[in-house]
């Protein structure tokens, strides 16, 4: 079995670190390991490779590099982005997200609410997508930060973000008009988009963007959040002042180094190689649908990432479809990797109207760079004798 | 210039990548890139590697693997063990720290008194030890938390960490008789330690302790926080539930394989180390003082690091000396390299009772493992003639 070639259809969980990312850090883990903050020439050299990333960074955002900040990935991304605006406006403080959120989101809505800032939770509707007018309705005189993600991580679909940030900037207005003076604030968790959406904040209309290099063929355990000029933001980290007082901590610099290529290396491939994966997705698609007619697709089939496909399949169970998979040569998900050992079905399939039965029958395939025909011919070949022998069990 | 030796003598600032810890992480670099909250058996492997390196640094601190708490560096486990008890015990809960602490703790001091938990800051004595009976002293029935660290970062001086312990456990048995139900948890931030100290946490009486990978010859971007089993601690960030719960974000695999074999090198090897560079460091200071005898030297000599060395050098600025010591091939520091572009007087040297002017006339040097005899000799023969030029500009 070890012999074996391998399919990896979870470039949703993880992506491998690219080569070229990987041989821009190499410096960095060897000789130039001097403190980005120390004075001698060395660490000249090590804060010029950070601002480097920083600039990188920021010119694929339309974004100054000012407003990079450098975070240990997408969970701190998410993190400061919410409590940081939180924190700044005080307690009683209003926000609002959507029930498909990533957790590093969602999670924090029962802590903070405890600690005094109160969410409401917009539900999506049964294809995956939230509702623009249902995010405005949420937003009341106290609300600082919206929190909408760019494409889900479970079931790929891309949410109306510029059009929400058009509401939003209504809303500011009819408050400006009212003397009402809270500022208002627009995030969107970019994770799992950057691989294949644009993500120029100005077009985007948001004033906060998370990053994770994880996600990207970059390392793991760094990210970076675009905090727009003037957003009142609170540190969740307090030291020495780096990342111009937002985030202290000395900076990681191999990390951040191999985040800003790594970006640039999705983000300059990145229509060629949705056209590639979409055609991938959707030949594995129709085949599914005609092997196993019953099988539903979670998620609106336009509106979507072109790397994922996301099914429910009755009459299964989803932990065994990976686990089969697995030992077929192919690598899967049951939808997010991030809840360790959480077996409860995922809240996104939930939230679109599934029953939990059917959530637990999903498995979620997340195409990638290294995926090419011969991966999809293979599950192909695979996924219905393993549907089969698991409805018999 | 480019091509003369240069000697580095500043490890408390950063330490290069050790080549059998980059050994360590290659794997997880390259290949072995699954999430290890994913469920086939690549991911079982990279979740093994987390684990395998949780026990590791456990063992190393006496500690239950489960009681590790992986973090981004010493920054967030300062921050989550401060912020952490404070969070969990409610607001107006009060901690203590000490004067010399570094920024990772003291600049969290002003934003949280803003948010409602006041803290006492114990003052240093001018050899820059604390004084157990003052720190006990600021403990009121509110205190929570008192954070001590084991080695000073700029001074190198070592605290009595086990002696406040023991007056701590004096505290809580009085509480107890009277009733006060508070729990009182001692935190030490041992990223400076880690080199030479022992770690063991039941020896000294901790129940937080920080560790920072960076300064131990490991990765950048990443540390742990052990946390004793049942400390009430509330995260930082909230997600996907990693550390059971207590620091979420997906695990930065090859970084806490490298914190795990750097840890194990260092504390492997550090009493022969110690040994080794206190020769050395004794060395230099005799004979900077034979040949600057208006040098002083910060901090207590015994109860000290034995690579570190600061000095105040009357009639010099610190800034200049660093410039021209990297200018004749010696990397030195003017105390913390933490504080970017921060030319203030160090906080530590005020603590102590040094002026503003005598702060801004000091210089650190860091001895590690690359320093050898060559080092001192070269530092021997370029410091004095600077000195004397700088006193003539």
């Amino acid at each position: 079995m070890t012999t074996m070639k391998a399919y990896y259809l979870d470039h949703a969980a993880a992506t491998p670190l690219d080569a070229t990312v990987l041989a821009a850090m190499q410096p960095y883990l060897e000789d130039e390991f001097a403190n980005p903050s120390s004075l001698y020439g060395t660490a000249r050299r090590t804060r010029q490779a950070v601002e480097t990333a920083r600039h990188q960074v920021a010119g694929l955002l339309g974004a100054k590099p000012t407003e990079i900040v450098w975070t240990s990935g997408g969970t701190e991304g998410d993190n400061l982005a919410v409590q940081g605006v939180l924190r700044a406006a005080g307690p009683g403080a209003h926000w609002v997200a959507t029930a498909i959120e990533h957790d590093a989101i969602l999670g924090q809505v029962e802590p903070l609410r405890r600690q005094g800032w109160p969410a409401t939770v917009v539900p999506a509707r049964p294809n995956g997508l939230v509702d623009p007018a249902a995010v405005q309705t949420a937003i009341t005189d106290d609300t600082v930060l919206v929190s909408v993600m760019l494409a889900n991580n479970e079931i790929g679909t891309i949410q109306p973000v510029a059009e929400i940030a058009k509401r939003l900037v209504a809303v500011r207005a009819d408050r400006t008009d009212r003397g009402v003076k809270l500022p208002l604030y627009l995030h969107t968790d970019a994770t799992q988009a950057a691989n294949y959406l644009d993500l120029h904040v100005a077009r985007l209309g948001v004033d906060l963007l998370t990053l994770n290099g994880s996600k990207i063929y970059g390392p793991k355990g760094v990210g970076a959040l675009y905090v727009r000029q003037g957003t009142q933001l609170e540190p969740l980290l307090y030291g020495g002042g780096q990342e111009r007082g937002r985030r202290s901590g000395t900076e990681n610099v191999a990390g951040v180094v191999g985040l800003g290529v790594a970006l640039q290396l999705v983000q300059g491939t990145r229509e060629a190689e949705a056209r590639r994966l979409l055609a991938l997705r959707d030949q594995a698609w129709r085949a599914i649908q005609a092997a196993l007619p019953d099988a539903l697709l979670n998620g609106d089939l336009k509106r979507r990432l072109p790397n994922n496909l996301n099914l429910t399949i009755p009459g299964t169970e989803g932990e065994a479809l990976v686990l089969y998979l697995d030992n077929a040569g192919l690598q899967a998900s049951t939808g997010s990797a991030c809840s360790t050992g959480n077996l409860d079905p995922s809240h996104v399939l939930l939230a679109l109207g599934r029953t939990a039965a059917e959530a637990n029958s999903s498995l979620r395939f997340t195409l990638g760079r290294s995926t090419t025909e011969a991966a999809i011919k293979h599950l192909l070949a695979e996924l219905p004798p393993i549907v089969q022998r698991l409805r018999e069990l």
